[in-house]
């Protein structure tokens, strides 16, 4: 049944050091594999979505890191300037996207590695390869997050099941079998036969590219619909329960996730349908009280006024682009996390998360 | 402020006769006149969405059933070959879409009318001429219609709103103003300053190129959204209305339009948004009790998949592709008329806007 793993982002040796992506802006029609040899390679990609979700953002700017600095260490002459170095990096890596926490996340925690390292009497020396071995680190520990979240999640399917899920929180968001798409691979491998309304998930259509590429790989029956059929579906569609990632939850369990996932939160409450955030503990932000705080990223109109560079709506109008929305706590049935499944109340739950702490967090 | 009126669908004299369309699928880019010369071509411009919108399709096949008549009548020989020509030309136009009810309206009452006219003494002679002018009379009434639910319907904005529609129920969709649009324009008319969201309306994205060309043309404000970001704009955005047509509403107030209908009247309720339905009497079917029974088309997955013949998924995939979704009465502030407008119980207040029959009707 498994098919072969999706490679989203990893570290590149071929032909000199590189952060290699797989070009998630050209799927599903090619398959093309990118290699940033800079860090700001490394942004512009992040910026393009040639590289997007959550997670994967956050492991691609751990890699950006790295490789930001083992090019500027053999150029530095002082502890200082590797300070500065690093700064700069991790402020151009900072600036791609506003909304997932899971970059800053992970920029923090290769800075604060980082700059532990330089402060040992070899730091200049070794803070190159252990930059590189702890973004490595956190692409293994979202490999093993994705695999537990899977197995959490798949424990509230049950076989024949019919799901919906939206955007793409799978492979493709992740170094892993992906967020919202991993108790999906698991129930599918556990034989349970299950089948998935796929939002296509307008502007940049992530559900029809991505997510029905993944799904189709995987041999698990999908039907693709636009994002208005969902209602309709949850209506008439028999749908059961419906799984979504997300970009940053706030203390309260407010959810911001792909701009759709709000309005499916009301329909599904509405129909008495299981509402599933899966994400790691790397997205839960607990410095915010609620979502009400969560930036949301406005990308540009041209991503709604074209579809692949074609115009579809006359010349000179407004248009907006808010590439996020946030959904209240109080719409979302569980969250489901690596570390099991937090359920309201949400500012009770989600701190007890940590208890086991993440690997590398102070 | 009046600009120049949209010509959506007309008898043409130039060069022969035929049904001259403006072809829908063309626009925004292109703004293209098709003439229909015979019956079948009128047929393949409502299957093909040249020209699409309830009550448009019912004028437009209207005027099919004249144009099939006028070359039918100078060949046949006898009153009962006549009929029968008829019944072949009704049959033909009947078949093109199933779910809006004007098109089975238009087809019966032009019907009637030709089979009353045969019945007279040089029927076979006058027939041709009284279908021409019943087909007009059904055009006329239709831009009636649209002005008196402009004025009912613009009783209900304030000046300042924000206001949100769905799919094209507007020129386009109509021999006259439109029907959700027409409240917008004479409000607009009647210097209340309005903002209009418009959905895009995947698949066939009739909001972001008929709607948004539309209000653009008439100076309206409007902002173009992708579907899956009402909810936010609800929420968010200020929304204090949402005005949709309809293509069919059952006798118990349920409403059958553009899929993703229904997903904003739930939507609507839960953030306490008044939802309008703005309709002439002919979209209203008082002999189906509610709208379980009506039909609902289901258009080629190609629309999903592709985008102006571009594919966006990846080949091989199941998509699905209803063209229309049954929103229940319970979700629906108002439905508004050209008689007046109707509040629950939808099924004591519809039979009363009869009590006025529409012309031509029995």
């Amino acid at each position: 049944m498994q098919t072969e793993t999706i490679r989203t982002v990893w570290w590149s040796d071929e032909d000199g050091e590189a952060v290699a992506l797989l070009d998630q802006s050209r799927l599903p029609h090619e398959t093309v594999t990118i290699r940033c040899r800079a860090e700001q390679e490394v942004a512009d990609a992040i910026v393009t979505l040639k590289v997007r979700g959550a997670p994967a953002i956050g492991v691609t700017a751990a890699f950006g890191v790295a490789l930001g600095l083992r090019h500027a260490l053999p150029k530095v002459h002082s502890v200082v300037e590797a300070r500065a170095a690093l700064e700069r990096i991790c402020a151009e890596l900072r600036r791609t996207r506003p909304t997932a926490v899971n970059l800053f996340w992970a920029i923090e925690r290769m800075r604060q590695r980082v700059l532990a390292t330089l402060e040992t009497p070899d730091g200049l020396q070794t803070a190159g390869d252990v930059a590189l071995a702890e973004a490595q680190a956190i692409a293994d520990e979202d490999a093993a997050a994705c695999r537990a979240m899977g197995r959490f999640g798949a424990a509230l399917i049950a076989d024949g099941d019919v799901l919906l899920t939206h955007c793409n929180a799978g492979a493709l968001a992740t170094a892993g079998w992906g967020t919202a798409l991993a108790p999906l691979r698991e129930a599918h491998q556990q034989g349970k036969r299950i089948r998935v309304f796929v939002d296509e998930t307008r502007p940049v259509l992530q559900g029809a590219r991505l997510t029905a590429w993944e799904l189709q790989r995987e041999g698990i029956p999908l039907t693709l619909i636009t994002d208005n059929m969902a209602a309709h579906f949850m209506r008439r569609g028999g749908i059961r329960a419906i799984f979504v990632g997300a970009d940053r939850i706030a203390a309260n369990g407010d959810v911001a996730n792909k701009i759709g996932t709000y309005g499916l939160a009301v329909l599904a409450q509405a129909h008495q349908i299981p509402f599933y955030v899966v994400a790691p503990r790397s997205t839960i932000d607990l410095s915010l009280p609620s979502g009400e705080a969560i930036p949301i990223e406005q990308r540009n109109p041209d991503e709604v006024t074209h579809i692949q560079g074609i115009p579809i709506a006359p010349e000179g109008i407004t248009a907006a682009n808010p590439a996020f929305d946030v959904t209240p706590h109080t719409s979302i049935s569980a969250i489901i996390t690596e570390a099991g499944i937090a359920r309201a109340p949400y500012d009770e739950s989600l701190p007890l998360l940590f208890a086991e702490p993440i690997a590398g967090k102070a």
